[in-house]
């Protein structure tokens, strides 16, 4: 694996303060795994805070130095000479409040029962983890991130930064993402929640006392997840009808001789392709087994239900009457919303929305809708004319800021 | 519940001669079970055969002598007076192999063990069951229907009869259907089988050996299934997100006190319509969990899998180098083809390629795209321009028939 950044090391921050949370209660103290790109300035104006989406984390770019193989998530974009160019930019990544990867969640000690919290741990929304960003930035004395971004779930956060902290935002960079999930958006969350909940290795969210994880309702989450980050398009153009080639097939056969149905019936002669069972047949259902079995290794089922939750719950403008405009209508920084035309999950319509909202109040804001076919998953996804054009608003910035 | 048509009973029918299977294999003899309305004329030229899609039976109209409350799941379409009309046609519902409404299915038992087949039921296809329905129409005495016709999968079925048996159907009505499926339309049914086949519950199949169903399973498949049937739009409509009403909130709090997260946390107060927990928190959730709950009581496991299989299969080009025009060329039917706009599962696109093929080839073909929000469902629904046309329709073949 390669990455202009090199080898990356996080750091473990502890806050002792406790942080009030959205849901009513209180976190007494936590834990953020953070991990920074480059130098902050003298005047500490070139920060740039990235937020990650559902399943990522602080490891934005760079290569882990406890794996080689472990490139951050958005190394493609975050890098020196990238469209956020780390020479200029002193970027931040946090593992998100709740979530699997070293920051305070699910699978941290609670100290009032010396267990796992499991369940316990409180529904924790988008403002919490902007919230708890907030001190990170105290942390490192910035008082105003020169841009704040994110894309899907990361998007969300930088929108809510704006709303929350307008005067410690220069610009909001909001990418593939949403100002609230449709009801067919929370239908996908919940389907993939009731395949974890019912799992019975999910033993009530405290798994982590008997051993096991919910490994087959995180495989079945992460399916249905993918189908809504491919397009239509990407899928017929990866996949098609194709079926799993020959030599897969032999081991398959070998491993697993007979085990449904007929299993290699070639029948009448006509149908030599198919095998008439239910074992992985197409291309396309040997691709989502393959990406719900290695999900299941290593996410945790807790932090899967709590970041979904904080996507239905995301809604800024519910406590104003459901009028975005209002509800951005103290905000300071500029922004930039892009989307991407073949994504479904959260389709250029969504983006469009924010930017008219932001029109109404009278806010600056530039849009970009990129014809790219790759469906949600292009915002993660090397591509010219995105990056540059995320190239070009950051050199806007890096005047903006002197750097 | 109401039906012009009255109350109906369902007939067993028994074939005896052994039928070949596309997967190889040959079925000893089986049963279906058969409901008909309206009655055959002498020259038997007024059959109409309905073909069912995955959860529908041989059911299709009236209401059942057994159970008042179980009226037809096409009876807003079948019936006197209706657009296809009982006192002019004679109209015949099958209930396929492999499903679970009293035709040879998983649940029969195996003559050769003793035991219900389970997973060892053979994989069937769309031209299975038209194989197994021309034996329905042999003992009726019917050589030629006046029309076949389905929608969905009903459809698909619709298609192969034109092509396998030609001479055999005078017109092929095809609704919101497709020439094969997608690789993104596999993919969901990979997932809904993927969430059957890891359910602890389904024991290889053989649940009814351990007296159990695998519920948790079939409840996620059928969550999955009706994000499909529903539009985005429909779903927008219905639910929006809207939080559940208060009053079944309070039922569920009693019978469920605290069992996730911090519960009925009102917090900070400005958020006194959020629960912040997993239970049912948006209206489309409680309709998703509803659905998966109901169809989990009724639905068999084994024929989820084997009918989203049939599914899968469905591609009637295969076999002629994927040229669906080659694949008609030998029919002789005349086609009518149906899409609804918000129908995202089989998009008019899908029905589009049918009606170029058919052109290319040379058919006689009338084709219509309805206007309508409902998404998949719309074939099921009233509709009255959908109505009308295939009134109409039927209208033209009563008189080429003379009824």
């Amino acid at each position: 694996m390669e990455s202009s950044i090199g080898i990356v090391t996080p750091q473990r921050m502890h806050f002792a303060e406790p942080l009030a949370l959205q849901n009513g209660s209180t976190l007494a103290g936590y834990d953020l795994m953070v991990e920074t790109y480059g130098e902050l300035n003298a005047d500490r104006s070139n920060a740039v805070l990235v937020c990650h989406a559902l399943n990522a984390s602080h490891h934005v770019a760079g290569i882990a130095a406890d794996n080689p193989k472990d490139v951050g998530w958005w190394d493609n974009m975050v890098g020196p000479g990238k469209p956020l160019d780390t020479n200029r930019f002193f970027v931040i990544g946090v593992n998100n409040l709740g979530s699997c990867f070293g920051s305070t969640g699910p699978m941290s000690l609670d100290d009032a029962t010396g267990t796992p919290y499991g369940a316990r741990f409180p529904v924790v929304t988008v403002e919490d983890w902007v919230n708890a960003q907030a001190r990170v930035a105290d942390a490192f004395g910035i008082r105003k991130f020169a841009a704040v971004m994110g894309g899907s779930l990361g998007g969300m956060q930088a929108l809510a930064w704006s709303i929350m902290y307008p005067e410690r935002v220069g610009h909001c960079l909001v990418i593939a993402s949403t100002p609230k999930l449709s009801a067919q958006n929370i239908a996908f969350n919940e389907v993939a929640r009731s395949a974890i909940l019912s799992d019975p290795d999910f033993h009530g969210g405290d798994y982590y006392a008997h051993g096991v994880v919910p490994r087959r309702g995180l495989r079945v989450a992460r399916m249905i997840g993918h189908i809504t980050y491919l397009s239509d398009e990407d899928m017929a153009t990866k996949f098609g009808r194709a079926l799993r080639r020959a030599e897969a097939l032999v081991d398959d056969l070998k491993a697993d001789v007979g085990a449904h149905g007929k299993g290699n019936g070639n029948g009448n002669g006509q149908d030599d392709g198919y095998r008439f069972s239910f074992d992985v047949e197409f291309e396309v259902e040997s691709y989502l087994r393959y990406q719900g079995d290695k999900f299941a290794e290593y996410f945790d089922a807790n932090t899967y239900l709590l970041i979904t939750r904080a996507l239905d719950y995301f809604d800024p403008a519910r406590t104003v009457g459901g009028d975005l405009a209002k509800a951005l209508s103290h905000t300071s920084a500029k922004y930039l919303i892009v989307s991407f035309t073949t994504d479904w999950r959260f389709a250029p319509a969504r983006s469009r929305e924010i930017v008219k909202a932001l029109l109404d109040t009278r806010r600056t804001v530039s849009y970009a809708e990129i014809d790219a076919p790759h469906g949600h998953d292009a915002f993660l996804l090397t591509d010219s004319r995105y990056h540059n054009l995320v190239r070009a608003y950051y050199e806007r910035i890096a005047q903006e800021v002197g750097v």
